[in-house]
């Protein structure tokens, strides 16, 4: 594999004079990939039907000429406001009842139709014209679906698309469904909540107490389904007419859809990696941590997601968009430690990222982003940023090709569990995405590599441990890839804990085979509630009530089982802090003979099958295993 | 009296074929009720006018020949569906002024005249059937009215009922109101708010800031007395066909209508008792108490509502839903811990229960609440709850019958206090619930039985002292009362500051007789504010100005006066922390020869007439004069 | 200048007989104004037509006999009932969509054609009864525009009136804008926000995301516009008939509309002092700074309305309503500490009120403001700021007249930088005002005098000193009369960081004149991080990266540049704590030759044309300068 890099560029915010200037600058600097108009509806169709693609034509040939590759986005997250005033009612709804409106980005409900038709329209008219272009290089669908909680619509027109969403998934006589084997599958005699037919059904917001929570989960399977039908669309005009791979470029933190689902229909992974925009209100951690590493963000969460996508992406996965500075998104918008921008490159190209580019290459001087740093300043001067990307560059071209390999650690990450958690938390702020990225940060702070598995996965040969935390509702197929493995299999806390329609399976969990043991119960803790483990770590937030008559190999010190082992199968029953994760997982490695390493609190290591990488997130130097990292610190070193 | 325990059961969530099973186990128990029916109305109509009775028909003769009274429900907390199509308008609507739709519960608005006949309709089908049937041994009208803020609802229905109300309390010529008298009442001239008539006033929400007191008093006594029509709508149709006794479950900390004036249609008061479901919202203590009980719910909390619902059921009350284990509902979800559902039972008996009944019999896998606890498991197994359960019926058989007596204390608790705190707090986070409690909670701690009595209450006697805290509008009535008892009378904060129509009175408050002083303002301070007592104790929050001529019994360290005394009465002037509260109860009980206990923190006792109880509510050992208490202990002493 | 005093009086809320002895009380006490009629359009027009000017006549002549001058208010702040039904559609629109209703004041929305044309024909009415009236000397247009968010209304009347707005703005052909002149100055190319004509322009909210900038800041400019023309419309009524002078009371703490384009159009500019009022919600400072001003308010921040209002009103200005007690409607309500009234009025005075009216005369007994004190109890005896404003009138008596003097500093405060940073405060709590607030604080405590100075000021020459904080876009004009003066001049951080249409300038801020220096990019911070400067205080929360060849003045211990010198310019890029903002106060105090004063924390000192007066904000005694003053002491010194 081959380690490239790109930007993002927007021909259309530019005067036409500069593009030459620009496309030459970005190939000086040894950039491949160049992604455009993703946000361009307005320009090339600025009334309905009065199609304007020249100015495209003529940025594609000015960057193709230039040397780059060209990633062409499809426009259909901004809709110009005629496509609106054509159909007032394809906005989606908040949940409070109210239409999300023109004046922004991705005001469009994935269900309503006339709007879909108006997508293929376009997406048609760019496909055919650019399909066979010799530097279109690739293809991008949308742009980040589901950013801004835009997966989750309210609208009517949603609220007709699920009714027959329900009626394929509960099918009956005829074109209707059968609405008792819906009845019976939500539970609804419970609080008489049953209906007499399926357009009864109203979407599950503004509901006096809470709703059903197998209406909510019904919902957000249908939504999620709808994403990736929207996304199919696209897809198939597409590959009519090209053959350049398709990617779509997910975004940090966003869980309200399948993205493996949506990824089965995409040659290529990709993913926007905001490290410090991430920090401050989707990493799970303290305050001082957030101090330590404000400049730095995360030292795990990139590669988590980096993870993630590899497997979305089924081995092919990029950043479509590299944080290069400040954003004008977060909270609090500082400016990366210097040296940052160099490592978050190189880690994603140690886990596996075949490109990454660089969002955005000039930062633009008006509208929403105006603050949002790119390698470019606006006056057109290099930004901090464009050295650290050069260097890059220029270390790219000594680095070879590299090739990935299976890592000893597998961990399913599976959506429906997210949403499952989000519906039912039990405990005020427990959260799966949290949960599963403690363990991954677990592993991964004892220096071992994790491949990230979908739930469908059907082969987990070459890994040495599997990971399932937290997975609601685990499916019989997975059950079976699980009961083959020999590797050493760790279920979380709540794993098969629910059947496929949210009820709590017969015979109590863990519906899993093998397993000696039911969960008879389940408590939640306020935060200042801290249950001490024997030999070290707590129990945070919560726990599970284990009833076994085997020995379980961790309790707490009140005697509770927190760990239990059968053969290969150990089951956690709690939500641990880090001290008691580290544990856990060190105790896994051990049995499964996976090495692991004492790493310095934000140093991280990483392989390919060619070299090992060292990453210092700290701002200060550390010694690892006789090594020196300075701040921002990246070795990269060939494998023995 | 007898002291009996029970169940609540729902036959329409499990297969026919395990009824007689449960029935049977739950006799076994020395189960003497159970209560059913009152969520099934989808099962007894699933289509209007579509009656299915025979199922219920079977359910109660199961359990009633199994030696079990049934107590039935009304089942108008869940209106199916097909109810809601036929009266799209019968929603209720929040303060946003959104309708609060089908798919949990509660889902109506009580000023709908279209579904009180619905509901008039349904329960005549119900009370014809099963009036004489010799298993119905009581009745319970629809479910915990006002939970999940319902009592108040904004709808055009509401608005419609609100005028018509309005031209009834303040009567003119013919059919109209005198809408004269209503803006005098509420001082509208004030910033130009007079109405020419009744139709122009609006509910008063969404208004541009703060609506008048006097509007949203008159709003939240309309909304009560909602509540009180619609109960008494189905008592008196089920009087018609059925001698046995009715009851209504009311909710733990709902305030939103007049228990009292429910209360005075029914034999029996009963209360939901979620003692961990209470502690973190609703309970006001900091988070050291929070996190000390975290497994036994607050030491006062229960033991108030006991005291609060023997008032409103007039000496018969029941606690119609215990809670045996984890809830599903409240921000944090414990356990209890080991031996405190036994206690919360004994708890309820001591301050004069008839009947203590668990929620629920077993734990439903599926639907909102399969999170919460049941006295068995999902798969049938015995719960935690199960074996204190049956600890406390073992313990019952040789426990005799009990008569209650009166306590030394009357603490005066008025619904309509509250609703004027929640309308003008004038300090954020000022409370009248809170205040009331921490007054309780006082005199608790001290060891002192207190009985509740309501604000209408016309016989003192018995009594060695009356607190009456934080009553805004004390009535004519209630002040001739407190006129004629030679009790010490402790008045608290802000008793009698406000006319019945929410003005100050003419002469300053308190409009109390014999009180040589006036309050000339009032202050409230930010929680970083302590004011020291002289001797011991803090304001806290809330400080009235008194002038008087008197020789205050109380000062604050900077001279203004806190307490002062008048023959048997006692105003106290601020809202104290406990060090204060304790000085002025001691103080109290003091003057009026009442008995005080010096309890470990924690520890409680409560006599019955012929018993002295003693529970520890820590999770620890503990001496208490001599008698040693495990954790969650109980000890039933006879009295002397 | 004569120094006089003056109350609100509201003689419809009392019973006719009393308006005498209530006249002959003021009068006695010394008060030489009083304000009537901003309420009272229920009561002088029932029902629509039916005028009632009886009883304002007979208030006016009582008053004025009584020897009272009248300021006499335009009832537009609260249309009856009657108006409402007249014009549905007349009530404002909160951000969410939702009609803000009737049942307190300001329902209204200031773009609505039908209401303003019922506010002229009753502002009409009362300014042809009363404008030769002898005793009116003096006009108050409506009542705290803005107050309570009223500027900002999102209703179609608002939509409507702003697309009429923007075609003016962007004048195109006949009588349409030109839309592509708005496009481009939106920089709408971005996310294909173009529009093809004015009427496809809908308000910025309830977008998907954060909407353009530029639209907000253009919606912003509008909103404050139809402000000034509402007021406008009044005044130019009144002027038709009447000599006097003309007001009107601006909030304190209210940013919304720009106060000194309202103030152009009148004679008077006045505003509400509420310093306890205030304290909790809109002063920047911690809870240690809380707690010690909680009853003596922030000593600053009535200071920093006074210098403001005095250039709204180009000299002339009142405080229409002071705090005299606790007041109703802040977050917690103490009691001014016994001395502070005084305090307040005089410290008016020291910064050149011409007049301090306490609001209001007699607390009243009902209604919203029930908990508001006045001058007098509700019992109409006096309350504890009667005999204050009694000692003030008396010291008034002694004190003479007087003259204002040019500050040493002038401050630029600009309401559209106040919009911008709303719009886009880029650090989570980032608000101009707090940085304006804090930098005027600096100078303050270093006991010097400031002007405010409006950002159209064509002359500075006086002032040692210009400080311009935070102004996000700076003009031409502006710019202008900064080249021209010696003075130094203090920049602050952000300031000309946009062009006119909020825009990156084109070379980089600032875009200021003679400054060899740019803005690379900026950072916001979490409150945990703090950056150190070289030689004591800290940046917190905002910090600019410079570019310059020149060698910075004071720098970061990180080495980065944070303050630079060019000539008599000086830019601070950052946002700095007290210590940070006292030492670069300090130097320009220095750099400019202006006396500094080494003050206790809570002692300020300001000066007249003839006294300098030392003012102790602290609840216990100090020494200053060899002076004591007791809490709340106020010390008027003759100048040498």
């Amino acid at each position: 594999m081959k380690r490239t890099l790109g930007t993002c560029y927007y021909p259309e915010h530019w005067p036409q004079e500069i593009w030459e200037k620009d496309a030459r600058a970005m190939a000086d600097l040894g950039l491949t990939w160049v992604r455009i108009g993703e946000f361009a509806w307005s320009r090339l169709e600025p009334v309905e039907g009065d199609l304007h693609f020249d100015w495209l034509d003529q940025a594609i040939e000015i960057l193709g000429k230039a040397g780059l590759q060209v990633v062409l986005g499809t426009p259909t997250a901004t809709p110009p406001r005629w496509v609106v005033d054509k159909y007032p009612d394809m906005l989606a709804y908040d949940a409070q009842g109210r239409p999300r409106g023109f004046g922004s980005r991705r005001h469009y409900c994935f269900s309503h139709q006339g709007y879909r038709d108006e997508c293929a329209r376009i997406v048609t008219q760019i496909a055919q014209r650019y399909g066979q272009n010799p530097y279109v290089a690739a293809w991008q669908t949308d742009n980040e679906y589901g950013c801004h909680e835009t997966t989750v619509s309210y609208s009517p027109a949603a609220k007709a698309a699920f009714q027959n969403w329900l009626r394929v998934q509960y099918p009956g006589q005829g074109n209707d469904g059968d609405i008792e084997a819906l009845n019976t599958a939500w539970g609804n005699v419970f609080w008489s909540m049953e209906y007499n037919s399926f357009d009864q059904i109203e979407l599950p917001n503004l509901t006096v107490t809470e709703p059903n929570p197998a209406h909510v989960l019904d919902f957000r399977r249908f939504a999620s389904d709808q994403v990736v039908s929207f996304n199919r669309l696209q897809v198939d005009i597409i590959r009519r007419h090209s053959d350049a791979p398709i990617a779509h470029n997910y975004m940090g933190g966003v869980t309200d859809f399948d993205h493996f689902k949506v990824g089965d229909d995409l040659e290529i992974s990709s993913w926007d990696s905001y490290p410090l925009g991430f920090l401050e209100d989707r990493v799970p951690a303290n305050d001082a941590h957030k101090t330590l590493f404000y400049r730095q963000g995360d030292p795990d969460y990139q590669a988590f997601h980096h993870d993630l996508y590899r497997a979305v992406g089924r081995g092919r996965w990029w950043v479509m968009e590299q944080q290069p500075g400040p954003v004008n998104w977060a909270p609090y918008n500082p400016a990366p430690l210097s040296g940052m921008v160099r490592l978050w490159t190189w880690e994603a190209f140690a886990h596996g990222a075949e490109a990454v580019c660089y969002f955005r290459w000039r930062q633009a001087p008006m509208a929403q982003e105006q603050m949002h740093a790119g390698l470019l300043r606006p006056d057109s001067h290099p930004a901090p940023a464009h050295a650290e990307a050069t260097q890059v560059a220029t270390e790219l071209k000594e680095a070879g090709t590299v090739s990935m390999t299976t890592a000893p650690v597998a961990m399913v990450f599976d959506y429906e569990a997210d949403w499952s958690w989000q519906i039912q938390p039990q405990g005020k702020g427990l959260r799966y995405l949290d949960i599963v990225f403690d363990m991954y940060r677990a592993f991964r702070r004892l220096g071992v590599d994790v491949d990230i598995v979908p739930p469908t996965i059907d082969d987990l040969s070459g890994y040495s441990a599997v990971v399932v935390p937290a997975m609601m509702h685990v499916p019989d197929a997975l059950n079976a890839v699980l009961q083959a493995t020999p590797a050493q299999i760790l279920y979380g806390p709540r794993t098969a804990a629910r059947d496929a329609h949210f009820s709590i399976p017969t015979g109590l969990p863990p519906a899993l085979p093998d397993m000696d043991m039911v969960i008879t119960h389940v408590e939640t803790f306020r935060p200042t509630v801290e249950i001490a483990l024997e030999g070290g770590g707590n129990i945070r937030g919560y726990r599970e009530h284990v009833e076994t008559k085997a020995t379980p190999v961790l309790v707490a010190q009140d005697g509770g089982a927190v760990v239990c082992q059968f053969g290969n199968k150990t089951y956690l029953g709690a939500v641990l802090d880090g001290a008691g994760l580290a544990r856990v997982a060190t105790a896994l490695c051990a049995k499964g003979g996976i090495q692991t390493w004492d790493l310095p609190h934000g140093v991280r290591t990483r392989t390919t099958g060619q070299e090992r990488f060292w990453f210092n997130h700290l701002p200060h130097d550390v010694k690892v295993y006789g090594r020196s990292l300075p701040p921002a610190g990246v070795l990269r070193e060939p494998l023995a």
